[in-house]
């Protein structure tokens, strides 16, 4: 199922995109794809419903992130080995945890707003996983029975406010606007090898980054296993698991978002982002 | 005012200390002390109450986190100069920012258990601040505008998971337990000053920290309108603004917690804590 969030900022309502391409209405199924509805039996229920009888959303309208502000936004870092290469880091021994703000999750296609006094702007195609049952010290065989689905992210990164300034990348990886997710969360049986997914991304119709999730340092089921040990993790959680080469930091010289620039980006089976760039309405100029 | 939450956890009531001693329920007049009921208006509103009209809550009952789990909590590193000098780090040029998951939050006598694993799990007793409305861009002069009110925090931290893995302190401060936050929240009418706010924690009645907001490095006012240079702070967010000198890794040899230990903490006028160190029932012994 490709489950999503459609509507204006901070009213959307819960849908599914049905096999006639329509957006069915999921409002009088479920309140909202919060954690609490991510559970099993929830997505029995959803998966069980006769897609005919629900209502056709009309129009195009908006789509807000494909999970509610998650308790957890947690980022894997460097976990492919070429990105880390680019970035001037070693490939680590064990995953580089790091968390992005929750407030930072916009919708796929919301602009992306240069925080005031950023110069560094830029881009991370990343495959997310959502928890859809508490995981605690689990082991990697049952890691993805925890998995309610997957979902395209764009781990927007200010590189100064996060590797230039005092400790810790939350800095950079945590402003509004900095986690376009969806469009759709796509539930496990869409997904039978979440290491086999091509990945992509381009600004102005370059494409800078063409990867594919197999070249992962650390796979989803570790990479889940690994992080229960440190902290439960719940219903709704986001795990953005990195990103692939091609970034701007990497580019020779580095390549950084202006306002204006369109930022394009998919993953196979996950379906598409488009966002504009932007100037914070504050910046001086 | 000094809010609170009471009950068994996951069922936690709104409730609110009376001047007689006695705690009054609130779950006729606020749902829950989420951000959305954290406002000014929200506030002003408890605050006009007559409490002898509420139900008193008889018996003693638990105390859950005198806030809902919070969609983000902040923490400063190293923002007492003593407590860097006793980490063996240098005194940061900005604040360090790091992030506690969400769903470390426990209640303020709940017991904090070690995690699996772990052989350096550390106390650190912290000024919480709880965020009452939004604040983006904000002035020093306008931060305290925005706050709620101030909380107990026990940043409770596992030193190898934080400090000799891969990168990021997230890892090890965490867990589930790790974040004892209350008894109360402290509305700002009742702490004029929070740079005079005496603090101090025992384990087994040996007190290891006592310190004073005032030593701080980065104050409440340039903490909240530095953090909304990165992101925007939201209501119900808390921000944990370090810890001053006396944790075990400072200790001439370090000392840990291990099971069987009583933990005391208190901040003048936030209350104090009370929590018994336990291992997780999965560890092997």
């Amino acid at each position: 199922m490709k489950l999503l969030r459609y509507g204006p900022a901070g009213q959307e309502k819960p849908g599914i995109l049905a096999p006639d391409g329509t957006i069915r209405d999921l409002s009088k199924v479920v309140p909202d794809l919060s954690g609490k509805f991510l559970s099993p039996d929830s997505l029995k229920a959803i998966a069980q419903l006769d897609l005919n009888g629900l209502p056709v959303v009309e129009g195009n309208p908006r789509f807000g992130s494909c999970v509610v502000q998650p308790g957890k936004f947690l980022c894997i870092g460097l976990n492919y080995s070429d990105h880390a290469a680019e970035s001037g880091m070693a490939v680590p021994a064990e995953p580089v945890l790091f968390m992005k703000a929750g407030s930072s999750i916009s919708g796929p296609d919301d602009n992306i707003v240069i925080p005031r006094g950023s110069l560094k702007t830029d881009w991370e195609v990343e495959l997310g996983v959502v928890i859809g049952t508490t995981a605690k010290y689990v082991s990697e065989e049952d890691a993805l029975s925890h998995v309610a689905g997957y979902c395209l992210i764009n781990d927007v990164s200010e590189r100064a406010f996060q590797l230039e300034g005092t400790g810790q990348w939350v800095k950079g990886k945590s402003a509004d606007t900095f986690g376009p997710t969806g469009p759709w969360l796509v539930t496990t049986d869409e997904v039978p090898d979440p290491q086999a997914l091509d990945m992509w991304l381009e600004v102005d119709g370059h494409r800078y980054q063409d990867g594919n999730t197999r070249t992962m340092v650390f796979g989803v089921k570790f990479l889940i296993s690994y992080l229960s040990r440190f902290m439960s993790l719940q219903p709704g959680d986001i795990i953005s698991t990195g990103t692939p080469p091609g970034v701007g930091l990497g580019q020779k010289p580095p390549v950084y978002l202006r306002a204006g620039n369109k930022i394009r980006l998919g993953i196979g089976g996950l379906g598409e982002q488009n966002q504009l760039v932007v100037a914070d309405p504050g910046e001086k100029s």
